[in-house]
């Protein structure tokens, strides 16, 4: 091994004891931690990032860094070291440009604020969230600044760190494209809206089973207890400390059945992704996915291509019947597979149909400009909001909660997420396409066999962990980098068949 | 403020927030995470121990705490912060003679050692469990050595952590104080052993009512759900952040209705102990028990003093039989008190009544004093267990499960720790005596009124944390210091009347 990267282990390994501990806080507070601890645990959360800060920016791993980009060091290391390397570079950059003090106040702020926000939430009051809401982009844009070179855009800076390469140039396209496909086929569909009748979905489904059932799924498709747990939160997510402990959550609702079976296979996408990197890059930089986009493309890949598919469903419907026979009685499988593919506006994001779905990131992502352009105030966020989701999707939400309260990334510190899913919307229709072509995936399905998929992920994606950029990987697996062209064909495949357009 | 003292506390919080994270890292490994990632979170609680110990060990820390040690300081201190001084010097001087690199080694070697107990027991190997135990051992032996006065006995300096000032010289004391006084008692008890009828106990109790059954429990003796939680593990335990975050588990089996009662009662003793410490003191080193004693005599006040009178069951046991309606339907509230009490010899500390249970200690203390003395080796304990126990209570465990493997404190490193177990058991009967003249204790129980309880306990000795030591404490509440006679004295006359001896 060469001897500036074996210098750098002992950092890394230490690194990565804080990142478990960060994470295994965070998980703590939404899922299981008592009210009152929460100011106590932003304190800690706020202590040992500023620790973790002080292991990466230092004088030895500046060095090591140095070093080992090196022409002469780059040559010496393996493809994943080289990963290892490119990506600590990055995050030192990152890191480095802020001083101490403040990074530890907005970690603190950030555990602090996911309480808040849960507190605005449950009473909509978007004004109790607004003045924690201001410091966290504050923040954010001077973290931004800090690191700007002349001319760069904030905004572009911060989707950098969620989808490298995705600018606002790439994203102002991507949306345009979409908006112009989904706005009038969802104005079609939308006229046809009493073809598809899913009442089925509102009866009593009792959390209980619903939990029980949900946990098959999860096993069905992969998810390694030994490797992982399944806990509940107020919204669904999954967090991994490495490739050996990852966690999802789900949340039932006893009057919605969609709502935690398509949770739990979105999460358990997400879950499978990091239970597939290769155990060589435990614990490293490389440990974990390459980007929130590629993270959503397996995640949406499995709610959607796999999950609301005929073939997905065909051996698994009787159960779900027998799981809940007197729900379920007068459903039959085609009914349910139009039930849970209907197209409709509603409010919110994660109950949303594949259709509307990217409409929602669309005004999220239009909003997030227009914060970090400055054209827009908190304060004027709601009203903003509001108009926005009337615009595209004809709709006004009722209160803040459903409105501009709904998600809970702002408050975590993460701005510049959203316009993930929607490219890991993308992502997932690209490879669904080059799947198809290399394996016979509607067969696999309808056998009750989905070890093949998950397979073909592993040995494409997962296993890479965050070796390769997003379009290096996509190049690999479909010869192409980002293309929308198939997520677009695909959307208006699909619900021109089933709509009968 | 005194402006060493307040040099002092970043370094508290600092160590504080490790300390927080080290805590749920092990309640985690202990309630939810997944087999496969205990080697993983091992390496991070190591790494994050030794940098807990740096924050403590450094000439900054050692500096302080000699200033604040001085006459002139401490005339300028209160008495919590007096008492933060002299805890902090001891852990200083307890951990600065352990070299940095033995201390990470070991905190990973309990980590580590908890799984491989864990996998031991359920196998009922102890040969799968001894080299990890000896590993353990001999780092124990070595730490206590390095802070090793000429002629100190290295088993008492290991009970000096749990219980100042009960070296062997006292226990021994204790001990054949308990042995002349139970030994004989436990004889005649078990002579009239037909004249208690408990097979309701081993009826079917689904695990899922007992849950809520439990709960309520909690609740009504005073647990407050806003600063804890409830959960499930292996062996029911108390764990404490701070007194803002307060954690117990408990066990439930089908066909053992006390165990998860009792388990309860026992650990909500020790939640109300944490919960209960004044705010001041939170984060600090004061901000917990002073001792496992002291802990102890809590659950056990509540476990054996409350929780098995008749008076406390007066106003629940219609709601116990309400619960499991079947089950207890020819059960009288006379025959569930007699049988609660009634004292039986088992192979199971956790589950022993109270006359038996010192003397499962009492075989504990004494294995650990001929490790420790060097005269027994890990390969003998086994044989050497089972021989105290048909000693002293007349029965061979079936097995290493329910022989040496049963607890899991040597596997976290924990010698001497269970004579506190004993000395809680007699510290419980001294504060009952005492509490029985001060307050109407049976007549707040009969109207199932617990607040008076938990408010004595708290004002006298909850709210102060580790200010005062066991016996200061003691004298204050009792005018005395450590008296076994009460707690002898209580358990003849209760088992006299018991069994109509």
């Amino acid at each position: 091994m060469n001897k500036f990267y074996e210098q750098l282990l002992p950092y890394l390994e230490r690194s990565h004891a804080y990142q478990t501990a960060l994470a295994l806080l965070s998980w703590d507070m939404e899922t299981l931690a008592p009210p009152a601890a929460a100011e106590y645990t932003a304190k800690s959360v706020g202590i040992l990032s500023e620790e973790a800060y002080c292991i990466l920016v230092c004088d030895e791993v500046r060095d090591l860094i140095k070093k080992l980009s090196s022409k002469k060091e780059q040559d010496t290391l393996n493809v994943s070291e080289q990963a290892v390397v490119r990506l600590l570079q990055k995050e030192y950059k990152k890191l480095s440009c802020i001083p101490q003090g403040e990074y530890r106040e907005f970690s603190e702020l950030c555990a602090t604020a996911q309480t808040v926000y849960c507190r605005a939430k449950l009473t909509g009051k978007f004004e109790d969230f607004a003045p924690i809401l201001e410091k966290l982009i504050d923040f954010t844009r001077r973290f931004a600044s800090y690191r700007a070179q002349r001319g760069d855009n904030l905004y572009d800076l911060l989707l950098d760190e969620y989808e490298e390469g995705f600018t606002t140039k790439v994203l102002d396209d991507f949306f345009s494209k979409l908006r112009d496909a989904l706005v009038p086929l969802l104005k079609k569909v939308s006229e046809k809206n009493d073809l598809i009748n899913k009442s089925y979905n509102a009866r009593y489904y009792p959390a209980e089973i619903q939990r029980g059932f949900c946990r098959y799924l999860s096993g069905y498709l992969g998810f390694d207890f030994n490797r992982g747990v399944i806990a509940e939160s107020e919204h669904p997510f999954t967090t991994a400390f490495h490739n050996h402990d990852v966690r999802l959550t789900n949340h039932f609702y006893d009057n919605n059945l969609e709502s935690g079976i398509f949770s739990a296979i979105h999460e358990t996408g997400h879950a499978l992704y990091e239970m597939g990197v290769d155990d060589a890059l435990t614990g490293t930089p490389a440990g974990s996915s390459i980007s929130m986009g590629m993270h959503e493309s397996q995640s949406r890949f499995y709610e959607n291509m796999i999950g609301r598919s005929r073939e997905f469903w065909e051996p698994l419907f009787p159960k779900l019947k027998e799981t809940f026979p007197q729900e379920l009685h007068d459903v039959s499988l085609d009914a349910f597979i139009s039930g849970i593919n209907k197209a409709e506006p509603g409010p919110i994001r994660t109950e949303a149909d594949e259709l509307t779905y990217p409409l929602h990131i669309m005004i999220r992502y239009e909003l997030e400009k227009e914060i970090f352009s400055g054209k827009c105030t908190v304060k004027e966020l709601p009203e903003l909001w509001n108009k926005k989701y009337n615009d595209y999707l004809g709709i006004t939400p009722k209160n803040a909660s459903e409105g501009i309260l709904q998600d809970i990334h702002w408050a975590l510190g993460s701005f510049g997420y959203f316009p993930s899913y929607a490219v890991g919307s993308a992502i997932a229709a690209q490879i669904y396409h080059y799947m198809e072509e290399k394996i016979p995936l509607a067969d696999y399905l309808k056998e009750g066999n989905p070890v093949p998929v998950r397979e073909f992920l592993r040995d494409n994606i997962h296993k890479y962990g965050a070796v390769y950029p997003t379009n290096e990987l996509l190049k690999k697996i479909t010869g192409e980098e980002f293309n929308p062209d198939y997520y677009i064909r695909y959307l208006t495949e699909k619900y021109t068949k089933l709509y009968q357009l």
